[in-house]
Formats: C-alpha cells, sequence, structure tokens
C-alpha cells in the first residue's frame, strides 16, 4: 500500500512536509474550534442538504443553491460525476492530479491525453482546441494546474467552454488551487459556466484542512447537480466537514493574507533553488515544479523533508519534483537543506 | 429536498427523534473526545490506508487486513460496491433500506424484487433460494432488516450464500444492525463467507455516531477489497471518523449493556404498543416497526416525537411506522404520548 500522493504517511510526523499543497498559514483556529465543536453532533445524522453551508456557500459564488454539490472532498466528486456520467471517451492534458484518470478508468472509460511540455512551460496553449472533437464525452482540466502550477488563459478557457458546449462534451474544471493564486477570481470558469460546465473546488487546501473532506461542485445546470447529488450516498458530507466549511467561509482576510504571503515566497522559492541551477516553472498558485537530480526527493528526506516525488505523474519523468510553498521560515530550512544536499 | 430517511432535520433539535436507529446509550464520551481531539490531525491528509483503525478490525473480525473495506459510512460503501461490480441484474427483498436501490439505478442495473410479506412476519424464507437464478449479478439483504427488523435465518443465510458462489452472484449482507442484536455474533454472514461474499457494517448505529461518516466492508475476497478500495477517492475516510473508529472499538462493554438495555426496552415498548391496539411485528434489533392509523406520526409530531414513517418503503404502504427503541424515559414518553393522540 504505497503512497499514490502527496502528504506525510501518518507514521511520519517528524517530516517537514513540502509535499502536501495546503494553504502556508495553516488551519484556522476558528476552523479547529468549529471541528472540536462539532463532536457532540457527530451523535446525530449530518445534514444530508448541507442546507446552511450550500446556502452560505451560494451567496458567496452568487450561484442559485440548486446548482451547488457539496461532497467528501473534491476527489469525491470527481467520481461521482464520472458515476453519474458515464463518459466513454475522455480528454486529459498531462501532467495532472491522478484521480482524475483513476475515477474515469474505474467507469470503462477510454482516455486520451493532450500533452503539456516542458518546452512550453507546461502551459495549455491553443493547439488544444483541435482535440475537442464531437466524440469525447468529458474533459479534465485544472486550473491552476497540479502539479505545474499554471493558469489556463482566460480567453483559452473561454474558447473551451464554448467548443464543449456545442459538442455537447462535459468540461470538469478543477479550481482547487485557484484561492490561492493572486489572478483569482478573474480566472474562474464561472464566468463561463454552461450547462456542460462544472467548477470544482474544494475547502482542503485553501483552509489547510484535508482530513475533514470537504469541497463542492458548481454546475452549469441544476438538472446536472441533482443527479450527482443522487449519484452516491444520502450523508456524504460528515458533521465536522459542515461545521469546518461555515467556519471558513467567515475567514475571507485570512485567505488574502496568505495569498500575499504565497506570492512573495514563491518567489524567493523559485529564485534561491534556480541559484542552485534547478530547472524552475513558474508558478501561478501555492506550489512548484523543478527539475533536478533524480534522486532529489531522497537526499532530503535524508534532511527530514518530504518533497512529492513527480515521477509517477503521467507525462512526467525522474527527476521532477513538486514542493509547496510554505513560511519563509519553512522556505529557507529547505533551501539550506538542498544546498546541503548537493554538497553533501 | 424532502427527507428520504430517518433522522430529525437540523432545524428540529427540539424533537425528541424515535426516527434513526442509534444505540440508545448515545455516543460513548471517549469517542466524543476522540472526535474533538482529532480536531488538530485535519491540517493534515487523513491516512488513505486507515492503517491503524484497518489492523484493529481485523484483529476484531479475525479476518486479514486486505479484505477489509472502509468508508465514509456504509452507505458510501453500498454505492461504491455497485460502481465498482457494474450489476446489470439485482434482487432485493423488499421492504429494505432504499440506498441499495438508489445505488443499482444509479449504475442503470435492473431491479427485481422479493417481497418480504406481513402476513410471513416479514421473515425471509427458502422460497427465496428460488430468485437466485444464474443470470442474477448481485443480491443485497439485511440482516436484522431495516425497517422490519428480522434476522435471516442462519440455515437460510448459509444455503444463500453457497448458491450465490456458486452462480458467481456478489451477495452483499448489510449487518450495521446485527452488533445491537442479542444473537450477534451467531447470525453473521461471516460463518459464511466466500469469494462471493461482502459483509457490510458500520459504526454509525453501534456508537451512534452517524454524524462522522465511517463504516467498512468485510470482503470475502482481496482482489475484490481491492476493486472496490479502488473505485472511489483516496482519502475516503475523515480523520475524525478514524479517530472516533479507533476509540469506538475500545468501548466492547459499552456494547454488551446497550444490547441488554435493548432487548428489554424493545419488549417494554412491543407490548406496550400492542396494548393500544397496533400491530406490532418481533424485533431482533434495536428499532421496531408497526401498523396503526395512517396519520399516527403526524400525530406524535404534535407532541414533539419523531417516528419514521415507513410509507415510502417499496413494499409498504401507508399506516407502517418503525421507531428505535430509546432508553426507558424516553419510551416511556412515546408510549405516554401516543396513548394521548389516540384520545385525543
Amino acid at each position: 500500500m504505497k503512497q499514490q500522493h502527496g502528504g506525510a504517511p501518518s507514521n511520519r510526523p517528524d517530516l517537514l512536509d513540502f509535499s502536501a499543497n495546503l494553504n502556508l498559514l495553516g488551519m484556522p483556529d476558528s476552523v479547529r474550534d468549529a471541528i472540536r465543536e462539532s463532536a457532540e453532533s457527530c451523535a446525530r445524522y449530518p445534514d444530508p442538504f448541507c442546507t446552511e453551508l450550500c446556502a452560505e456557500t451560494a451567496i458567496a459564488e452568487q450561484i442559485p443553491p440548486e446548482q451547488l454539490v457539496f461532497g467528501s472532498g473534491a476527489a469525491d466528486l470527481i467520481f461521482r460525476i464520472v458515476q453519474t456520467m458515464q463518459p466513454k471517451n475522455a480528454l486529459l492534458a498531462v501532467p495532472c492530479f491522478s484521480e482524475y484518470e483513476k475515477a474515469l478508468r474505474s467507469a470503462g472509460c477510454a482516455i486520451r491525453t493532450y500533452p503539456l511540455l516542458p518546452e512550453h512551460v507546461f502551459m495549455l496553449d491553443e493547439q488544444f482546441l483541435s482535440m475537442l472533437t464531437p466524440d469525447l464525452d468529458m474533459v479534465f482540466l485544472c486550473s491552476p494546474n497540479n502539479p505545474t502550477g499554471r493558469l489556463i488563459p482566460r480567453d483559452l478557457l473561454q474558447k473551451i467552454a464554448a467548443i464543449c458546449a456545442q459538442h455537447q462534451i462535459m468540461l470538469i474544471c478543477d479550481e482547487c488551487f485557484l484561492g490561492l493564486s493572486s489572478h483569482e477570481p478573474a480566472h474562474s470558469i464561472s464566468a463561463y459556466l454552461n450547462a456542460y460546465t462544472i467548477r470544482l473546488t474544494a475547502f482542503t487546501k485553501l483552509y489547510a484542512i484535508p482530513g475533514v473532506r470537504l469541497g463542492y461542485a458548481v454546475c452549469g445546470s441544476s438538472e446536472i447537480a441533482a443527479q450527482i447529488r443522487d449519484c452516491g450516498q444520502y450523508w456524504s458530507v460528515s458533521a465536522p466537514a459542515q461545521a469546518a466549511g461555515l467556519a471558513a467561509l467567515k475567514t475571507q482576510e485570512y485567505v488574502h493574507r496568505s495569498v500575499k504571503m504565497i506570492t512573495k515566497e514563491r518567489e524567493y522559492l523559485t529564485e534561491n533553488l534556480r541559484s542552485l541551477g534547478f530547472i524552475v516553472y513558474d508558478s501561478d498558485t501555492n506550489f512548484i515544479l523543478f527539475r533536478t537530480y533524480e534522486d532529489f526527493a531522497e537526499r532530503m528526506l535524508n534532511e527530514n523533508i518530504l518533497i512529492r516525488d513527480c515521477s509517477n505523474f503521467r507525462g512526467l519523468s525522474p527527476g521532477y519534483f513538486r514542493i509547496a510553498v510554505r513560511t519563509h521560515d519553512e522556505n529557507r530550512l529547505l533551501i539550506a537543506a538542498a544546498e546541503r544536499s548537493l554538497h553533501g
């Protein structure tokens, strides 16, 4: 049972974890308190409709609550969307988050891939449009993309949404990291939502609460939202997750503060890794993809620092790594350890 | 967005809730404390393998950990099992928990039903065996059955398991309420597990923690366990749920104590409801099905008591109701309210 994703294994709490892309400020105190206080309510079934959370989110998203579907993390919704739609042919821009492919394969869907290339600094480009053929049923995109960190240009996103609607291709745009990008919300698919669009997002990264499992889908169609809601258990969001979400929505200032810090610290890490001779790709969010020695993750593990070895991402090879942008003190530790590891 | 199941709506905390079939002793203090203390760990991804919980459960179940799959409640696993197997034809003994049918329909599966009849006091009988034809792919059974409260006789269960294996029909036996039955574990499908058997169970009812979402499947085959694990997100069990489960496993004495009280209180409720002229079906677990005036749930709601109107169960009609067995003081309140409602 090998780790397939970032995140420190539970038996290594001693590691400084740069492998999980969470908000550098950590979990807000108010959210931690809300989870603690939710313990009592665990003796009752959770609200299957997430009524309060749904109403608050609808206001924040400026969307009717009927178009929202909450799940046990965005990853839960990825599976439920695929199982609802049962696509036969799907398209992925790779490298990308591996759960898209896992969900599609579990439904027996054929997968086509469009390569994001290092020579194009992993940017999605206009050539992608030619892949959007009428025989496709589903497209997954991620913006900013995991693990490359790149946003999809706005005009390209608009064209993709229009072509997908024209060919009745369901477009799933995963924006789990958009809230941690300084370009949010201008780059959201929200502006181009149509009946064939689903925007995915999560509380996980934004509020550093991956342990509670909470995400949601904004559907362009309330009919499709209802179908996804029905394709999965009645009580899909736990009481602690609903409580955490409600508390999180009240901490907007915290997110603004994080984004400022992330932008500054991303520059610090990018510059310093480049000065070590690494190939570092520009990022629009809270993690950075870079290329260096193939054994770099092992070297860092010797320093008790965990980074994400990206060699198991489709489209990448040994030597690619991803690190989260953390606080300045932590980032300095990483850079110092990286320096030591090169001269050790 | 109407209630489809038992459990008080979140905006009516004032109701005395007999509609949810939870352990009458409520959530153990140690479990509540574990959930509270898990808040801190929500800042990390939950262990995708539920390593510790899986190891402890494997010991308790006397089964290799590879044959266990944890999920976000048994209801989550119902959907994941169906989505993994993609059955074309399935059989249900009705009335039963409606999520089986919902999951099967979401996968486009055709459903056959075998009626559990009031004239047979809703017992599953030998005639059911003739329904187990080779063209079937899946059978869901529940023992004790929800909402009828009846156990499946041991010898019948053994025959069903054998015929299912012979015809390669996947048999899912939901034993979520078996731990609250005085006949446990002698009536478990565990004794007859084969490669075509899955036993489902949950922490929800046994420890009165429906809010955290935690259940597991015991698979006769580790290959099938691996397939179900892959058909769903990587982090399907939250940190609070894993913590709650570990604490719950240490409270065996609490479960024994509940079962004794349930048996006694079930008799009290059965006798008293019968003395009011209701048709009350004998139950083997912590809830009771009975028949009376069609507006009985409304009458009880006027008394601020919520009971489960069972008219939306396939195979039942208006006038059927289900109540949980609660503590003696609560049960006395229910009986007194029932008496008043009849003479009011």
